[in-house]
């Protein structure tokens, strides 16, 4: 049997340390009434707020590996999914809950340094970890993780806002992360530093923030399941067709030289935000230190169309983003 | 691979389905802006409530078997996790998000009794199906239920609120979830009429709102894991000591006889509300229609106590409830 108790104490005990250390810092958005030891966390939001929740699996063998991520990037990892859910709404996060189930048998110090990566992350974004669950396992680790975060009444940038006509900017590079997973797959061995994006992603906070008080998105997305598939999903709740110049794709540059173009139209995981922006505004080539750049534009119809450098425009059919197989 | 867009397309309209019913029901304490089908979901509370959250899995071979659990009676289960636990704070539930991991290769009805069990209820006390997340399992099917709830200001029912002197009660009867799977263990059927509160348990949604109203309810957990554990929870939090007097505890009696005493003492999943009362206050024999029971009362110290039928004592220790194995 699991020493839940045990777990469970350990993990509010890290926990707590983190809150404590955030106490000194600015006020967050969010008050914590009651976190981890009863039957729900209570929450008070700051008045006028609107509340965003998000909910994440990151499941050993389809989303990690034990063998591939270091647990403490595993942990990093399954925060940043939630974390960049949020920045894509141009939200606060405030809150995070983690529900674990372990196997009968398991390594402590790995599940330790899981939950390090992932309070660690939390404290740099002043996120408490506020809850969770934690169970048994079948099989495999599992994590489930849900982000609460908020944003100003109405003010939360949707998908469905895109009109044609509008800019489409991506922020950052694409293709890092699905790189590393290409290398680890050949048997290569692949560098956290080197291939960062992958290991330690940073979710892209401050510049959803800086978007939405700037009103410069008008739709906004994170690239978790690949830019083929994430403009699809902007597409089909704005209504809306899309056109996006190859060449204008920026390429992520592990190591030396720049990753394959496939890679970066459709490989996931990098969770840059994918937004689009009215025509007329101007979009600075930086915000918050990190780099934008546009890479098509919004159509009317429902055609999403590639360009490539000779001019020729083809589908830029969404390909699912199946992580990897074991 | 899963047709996951297909999944959540269903999922999304047998939820949408769900919410237009219930608009002409009376209003939620929460909006619901923004639902299934952004990167978040939006929601807005009614001003001056505090915000619930709580998190449950539900693991295949853990917390239910398909041979054993008919596909609606999972889904049903796994949202009565969370809205007992609601319920165990005096909250009113607003928005439920599902995470399920198929394997797969997986049976469509199975997934669609599945959803239809969990929307049933759902509807029943006007929780809106808001988002979650899908993805392939690597075994089991894994389900994570999140639920949110509110309650007004500072009026959270918490575990930690017990004091000496206080008499410890319990709603409806323990040891009949036990009791079906002791059933199933044995390789008899059990039937989903007979033993209701296994298959289809009814969260005490009403009665906790009712106990946090009158201020009845000093502290309250939901009696998931059993009642010696779950006391277990209570003194721990509160820092005091209980006795419970065994010939008081409430049994199930599915079918014709009420069910062994150890059922009712150890055995978990009955979501029932126990709580502790200022041995003042009067507390009815029922309220919104459910029996509630005097088992015992809090005491200084810290030593939790089982009186039995002769006056002897000995110590009430918590059995972890392990659900079952294969």
């Amino acid at each position: 049997m699991i020493p839940e108790k045990e777990l469970i104490a350990r993990i509010r005990r890290m926990a707590g340390s983190a809150s404590q250390r955030q106490a000194s810092k600015t006020a967050s958005p969010a008050r914590m009434i009651v976190g981890i030891g009863d039957d729900c966390a209570v929450l008070r939001l700051r008045p006028g707020d609107d509340s965003l929740v998000t909910t994440d699996f990151s499941l050993e063998g389809i989303h990690f590996r034990r063998d591939w991520h270091p647990a403490q990037s595993a942990g990093h990892r399954c925060l940043t999914r939630g974390l960049s859910d949020i920045a894509a709404m141009g939200g606060e996060p405030t809150a995070a809950f983690l529900s674990l189930a372990l196997p009968r048998k398991f390594s402590q110090p790995w599940v330790t340094g899981f939950v390090r990566g992932f309070i660690h992350l939390a404290e740099k974004y002043r996120v408490t970890l506020a809850g969770g669950d934690t169970a048994e396992s079948p099989g495999e680790i599992l994590a489930d993780v849900i982000l609460l975060g908020t944003v100003p009444k109405e003010e939360a940038v949707l998908r469905s806002g895109a009109r044609p006509g509008d800019s489409i900017y991506v922020s950052g590079e694409l293709g890092g992360s699905a790189a590393a997973l290409e290398r680890m797959k050949a048997g290569d061995k692949a560098g956290a530093r080197e291939y960062r994006r992958h290991f330690y992603p940073e979710p892209r906070i401050e510049l959803g923030l800086a978007l939405r008080q700037k009103k410069l998105a008008s739709a906004m997305i994170d690239t978790s399941d690949g830019l083929s598939s994430d403009l699809a999903h902007i597409c089909e709740e704005s209504e809306v067709g899309a056109e996006i110049e190859s060449e204008l794709v920026p390429r992520a540059r592990p190591g030396t030289r720049e990753v394959a173009l496939d890679l970066a139209l459709h490989g996931g995981e990098d969770y840059e935000l994918l937004f689009t922006a009215p025509a007329a505004r101007r979009v600075p080539p930086r915000i918050v230190g990190i780099p934008l750049t546009r890479i098509g534009q919004v159509t009317r119809g429902r055609r999403i169309l590639l360009r490539d450098a000779k001019g020729k425009t083809s589908n830029f059919a969404a390909r699912g983003w199946e992580h990897f197989r074991r």
